[in-house]
């Protein structure tokens, strides 16, 4: 891949398009056009050819894109199509919901293992994922390093926390925490996961209709 | 507020200025120039006070915003200074999480009740929230119209449920359920969590690295 510069603004839609054209692949459709695709998630057409031409364009635009192989090239863009490792740090109410019901692999990710302090659910699984003493976490991640951490943890915890798995050697922290983490300091990709963010949207929303 | 026509991309930057604002006024900063803002939120300074310009400008550049009244006027815009109420539709786990942890009231709700269908939960409480029966819902919303239904049962249900909500008149809907729910179609303002779209981008920026 080309090392230009391109918008974060583009990057995030990039999960969008991904979304998007596995449910039309699911539903069967192999062409699909610019502005179906700006339909189904809200862009304006131009604005999806200008997104894709950071990428190279993805083919002919006359005919339509084909959505098997516009998937291929956007999943590989993402790298949701190589085989990274998280592990979840602190199995409350959020770490349980994330083990139980989110796919990670659908985003590129083998969840690896959970790490909590509680001594009933250590040694226990859910599902395949181990959940592991965190005062063993060093030594684990001796063993096998995981690319992402993903913080459940109480928020007080948080940047001790982000510090550590940073010095562990992780790549990324996907943080559900809502401390804001800082990419620079700790040398790390983020991604914070704000929903007070979500719901505040909701809010201005129907606010405005009053 | 005016009723002219503000960009979806600049509506979802108000959270974001909301919460850098929070934290200044916090940390007791009581001015703070465009550029300041800028660079802790991430963005550029014209950026900032081409969105600003959008509701009227708030005030004198030259020497930095007040903190507060810039606060004050963001939190209004929003709306999270009015009192929308609130019901989750499913306590399980990320129910349970929602409730104990996430602070409804500084996203300008109140956390009014939650339903489940679980007879072990149904007449409890997680702290001042009852957790309802289901199929009293109707009479419940007849009894005490909640402004926004958080979607948080399985998502096999997420279609009906969306459709049963909105007919018992919520204006918006908060939606964790990963399925994709349209507005037009129900008539009610959506926001769908995609926490997938958020662990992407982790993707996208860890793969780009390698």
């Amino acid at each position: 891949m080309s090392e230009r510069y391109i918008s974060p603004l583009v990057i995030r839609r990039l999960p969008k398009y991904h979304r998007c054209l596995k449910e039309l692949s699911r539903s069967g459709v192999s062409r699909v056009s610019s502005s179906v695709l700006a339909n189904n998630l809200g862009f304006t057409a131009s604005q999806v050819r200008q997104d894709f031409s950071c990428f190279g364009g993805f083919g002919q635009q006359g005919y339509g894109y084909n959505v098997e192989s516009l998937l291929a090239e956007i999943a590989s863009i993402i790298g949701v199509d190589r085989k990274h490792t998280a592990a979840i740090i602190g199995v409350g109410h959020l770490g349980h919901a994330l083990v139980n019901n989110f796919s990670f692999k659908t985003s590129g990710f083998e969840l690896a293992a959970a790490f909590d302090v509680n001594p009933e659910l250590i040694g226990t699984k859910i599902g395949d994922v181990p959940i592991l003493d965190i005062s063993e976490m060093e030594k684990k991640f001796d063993e096998n390093p995981f690319d992402v951490a993903v913080l459940t943890m109480p928020r007080e915890l948080a940047r001790d926390m982000a510090r550590k798995v940073a010095e562990l050697g992780v790549r990324g922290i996907w943080n559900f925490t809502n401390v804001d983490l800082s990419a620079t300091e700790l040398g790390v990709e983020i991604e914070n996961v704000h929903f007070a963010d979500s719901l505040k949207i909701l809010c201005y929303e129907i606010s405005k209709e009053k």
